[in-house]
């Protein structure tokens, strides 16, 4: 690992993000219809390997049901507005009606509303009674005060998702959450993070989770870098990571653990360079936000573009492209990489020869940054 | 090769585009009108290293024509419009005159319609009767069911294009073209590609190709970067194909294939850079479809933006600049490098001392990356 | 320390700026509440490590008072308007409505009027009866004139600042400022720069000072790049200084001389980054100039602004975003970076594991340069 | 000297341009009134290093004796309007106040006309007969018609100066200029280049050259990265023959060929970083055509621009900022480096430590690209 001196008293890695770098064909193609992207974890078989982002402006109970019956898993923020209100319609609606200047703090105030749990379990059944994977996600800080309640609504999968997520969190005023003894004691599979480092991911993995989110602030809706100065280049990250789950699978003899890239994926091609780097699937947020049915009606925002004290993303207006289904699965009907992300992945993995994503991990990429016109 | 760790578990090369590069001058210079351009391949003799793409927006008949007498190797596209509709101007016409938002989903219908061997025939002949080479490109797909066609036409030249094409092609669903056989077996020399790897083109080499198109996605009109992640970088695929070239050369005992740029060449200044990298010709595009004579009347783009299910490039507005013969020979009326492309070529390698093209391939550059302001 | 070569007869570091890395998190997390930003210099103790600058659109009396009041250490200008005229406030009400081509031509005779002993005590004198730290600070072309009047004023702290400000002045003209001899008879304790490297840095260590302001132009009002074609890149810089700081504390036996980054923070992810290579404390300019209180009314410049001969910096408008509690502690209403920038750099700092300042110089970093779109 | 692998076939050198260095201060500082910029070639002493591009407009013989009386070198290009025109001064107005669209073939058409020997005698004994050093700049391809009238009007200096010029310029057609018995025939000085390398450098100063002129198309009026792929980024140019300037030094027991900077320096801190890379003058062009006595009234080109066959360049808009001698001796009115030059080379050398231009030449520098935003 090659490190730069930045100056005579601090050294770095270079690290790179999807735009540093490009998939390379190689001497061999294939038929994209002979190319599988199936995907599973645990006992959970997908069609795609594609998670849909427990964020507000992605993943409705209804629009959970949908991405579900489309082949991908989605997963249900258990801390937005679907379980602070009966009915969070006319807020969503009021939210894309927000003008600029004003959008932040509004978001503020409708997101200071508490948590029902009542409506955890409301919403978790809906999506069962529809046949499809249950999955919701908390923060950490709120896990050991819902987990039960989701547990008991017959939750499948359980996320932990929040920007850095370590398997070894110091806090003075309460216990925090033990993320080995959870995992162990919980039945159903947990994925976490996110981590965006090597060893940070070989924490989380030691805590016994199915999967690893990979990212900080890499989404098209967060300022980190910005605000916090943090900020973790995507390539890199997942490359990271993936040693991770190697060495991980040797120490452990044989677990596997799967890495999720999350975040700074609003193309197919960044998906494309997501499993090209190691991801063995994707959790997209923006790119599902332009879907026709998304609650977010054209606007997409993350948990940290309502934080109470530090704000540290925006609400950002994406449009609506097409139906769910058209944006994963096609017909494309525009060239920039925002519809047909599934066809899109297909075609890249046959034309540079390679039949499952698994395979696809090793394609050779070159590093070859470029600014966008 | 130095190899670049994008992460613990991936390394890349670093690979450079036309932009990332710029030839220097040497000690010696010499004068513009001694400089020769002239390219051979096989029994072909052209004036100018130049071949036009097989492009509706770049090539008809009548501009095939009208380019190989000032010189150059046009190749006509045996899938566009001229095979697929009897009188294709309307739709030409109509193309030109689409909204951008209905580009894309108009162009998928009109391409849609049905190869006719007969019109494969028909175009060809109209080239031959104007004693012009005769070259027409299909793609590996097709080029079982139209070859034979081509060649009952009297094409002197075969061209088998695609984004990536490898010597290698994996399908279970039908027999793929054996590149090999079919080449061995066909009495016209074939140029094949594109390849953008050393691995890939050194496979096509040995297939018997008379001449590699390197290149994927480079060109004005794609945009593979965004939807599928694949990126060739021109100055770095060039480089490597003419090493395979060399290679090739030695383990054959003397067979010399043709490395053809193909992509990215949109000014003069990128055609000289693509010769500096080892290129024996390059196919131009988007700079050919800017002459008032061009089929695409002031817009371009490739069989990628009409895809039926995955559309990957775009229909461009190149303008209509001059007349063909201004675009190749001049007299520049501009100074952007869109005009009098061989003039610059030539002054370029008499600037920095070179008599002919194959000297000219080592010419000294620098890696200088810049930003088009 | 690697070298690159420019040209056959000259070679420079690379050095970096705060746009190329990035923070990284680690395995551990923190809670935000938990984390100390607290400093101390020689005898006074600060809650926030925030000086803020003595320029004329950042620091009156009146804003130092607050300033201090909510945590910093407030430096005024005592060559700038408050020690030049009885009454400033139409000269900033003026300049703030000036016109862009007038703005500098204007400044330059408004900033001719001569400096008045007496008003450097009067201010000074405001500042002390509100019970906040007295520091004042002047050019190293004056400290001679006017040192005498800021200690007979009860100044606890003494700033002289340049842009660049050498512990070796050669003049023929003048007995120069000694530096060492000057702070060694001063009782109070001396904060002296700008110093853009390691040499410079340790040099003016050695002359006895308690902090060293680390840079040079890099501020958002400076055209130095421009004008005089130095640039000192601030991450590289402030590592080389804090490499000066260790070296220095060996060679002494054990002064702490503190680092304090000058220059091109005008978002908390500067700030964060500044710490993150090895700062103590920062000064801020732009970030300041932008409360609602700033003496500047949505503009910001520096001394370069005015000179007489050759202005290198520019009157630019920053806007009035809130109150300087909201810019320093929040809440936010913005998410772009320039408001609660404490509370940003806590969350930074918690979100990597770190408890306190001088622990989080030593967090990870990337380099990954990225530019703002 | 490290080689990038541009791709198996083909390495270059990395290059670096202005806008990818800064000068950085070091541990000393000193007084700008106590540094000197005067630079001497031959028996010539002037107060400025500062040469007048020999370009319509910037050098008329009235400019030309203004610039001389100010001290810097003034060279009329004697291939321009005022060797083809008795009265040139209607043809700047038109050219001044030509669309866009037409400039560039209605300059070809004004630059038809042939060059007037009579006219050349006269314009040179105005300049001689105002006390101004006399000098005057030719092509290599017209400098065996024309030296002898140079000489034989009082030339003091010669310059012969193209985009590339080689010490050994092959051509079949004619006899070409023999520098190396030119020059040693000729009684007077000879500046000559453009040279843009090691090789090319010391091969020129081996013909007995004064002087060697350093770049190919830096300026701001050039295009020929874009139309012939050619480019010489200026810190890397200078470095190069700096170090060929040391090496012939030694190589000739003594004799010292000045190094002069010529293109990319429309900014004050681009002159500075040319010394800084080595250079011993600098040729100005851009830089000098923003004054308001210019012959160009506010816009700038060079022969490129009206090139019968190739145009390579354009008449840009460059304004008018202030007299001559505010924009090289100042005050300076605006802070972006176009005005006060020496003031600014002054300063920039004060601040630095260096009292002397053979002195600055040393001074330290880092690699750190930079956006102007």
């Amino acid at each position: 690992m090659t490190e730069i001196e930045i100056g005579r008293g601090k050294r770095g890695r270079r690290a790179y993000s999807f735009d540093d770098i490009a998939v390379v064909p190689s001497r061999r193609t294939r038929d994209p219809e002979e190319v599988s992207v199936a995907w599973q974890i645990d006992a959970y078989h997908f069609d795609l390997p594609v998670i849909g982002a427990p964020m507000d402006s992605v993943m409705s109970p209804e629009t959970a049901i949908a991405f579900g019956r489309l082949g991908g898993l989605p997963v249900l923020d258990l801390e937005g507005l679907w379980t602070r209100y009966e009915d969070p319609a006319p807020l969503l609606a009021e939210i894309a009606a927000l003008g600029p200047e004003s959008a932040t703090s509004r978001m503020q105030e409708i997101y200071a509303e508490e948590i029902k749990p009542e409506l955890i379990s409301a919403r978790l059944k809906q999506i069962r009674d529809a046949g499809i994977t249950v999955a919701g996600a908390l923060s950490p800080q709120r896990t050991q005060e819902h987990w039960k309640t989701v547990v008991d609504a017959g939750g499948d999968l359980f996320v932990i998702r929040g920007t850095t997520v370590s398997a070894e969190h110091v806090s003075g005023r309460a216990e925090p959450l033990n993320l080995k003894r959870f995992i162990y004691e919980l039945d159903v599979p947990v994925i976490v993070g996110g981590a965006a480092s090597y060893t940070a991911a070989l924490h989380l993995m030691r805590t016994g989770a199915a999967g690893v989110l990979v990212g900080f602030g890499g989404g098209a809706a967060h300022t980190t870098r910005l605000t916090l100065g943090i900020h973790a280049p995507m390539a890199s990250a997942i490359a990271d990571v993936a040693a991770a789950r190697r060495d991980y699978m040797d120490e452990s003899g044989g677990r596997y653990v799967h890495v999720i890239a999350d975040g700074g994926m609003g193309r197919s091609g960044e998906i494309i360079k997501a499993v090209a780097c190691g991801a063995d699937a994707v959790m997209l947020g923006a790119a599902l936000a332009r879907a026709t049915e998304a609650p977010g009606r054209g606007y997409h925002w993350g948990p940290e573009a309502h934080h109470q004290q530090l704000p540290r993303g925006e609400r950002v207006a994406v449009g609506a492209l097409g139906s769910l289904e058209e944006i994963l699965l096609g017909p494309g009907r525009v060239a920039d990489g925002t519809t047909n992300l599934i066809g899109a992945l297909k075609r890249a993995m046959a034309t540079t020869g390679y039949s499952d994503l698994k395979e696809f991990q090793r394609v050779e990429v070159v590093v070859a940054p470029y600014q966008r016109s």
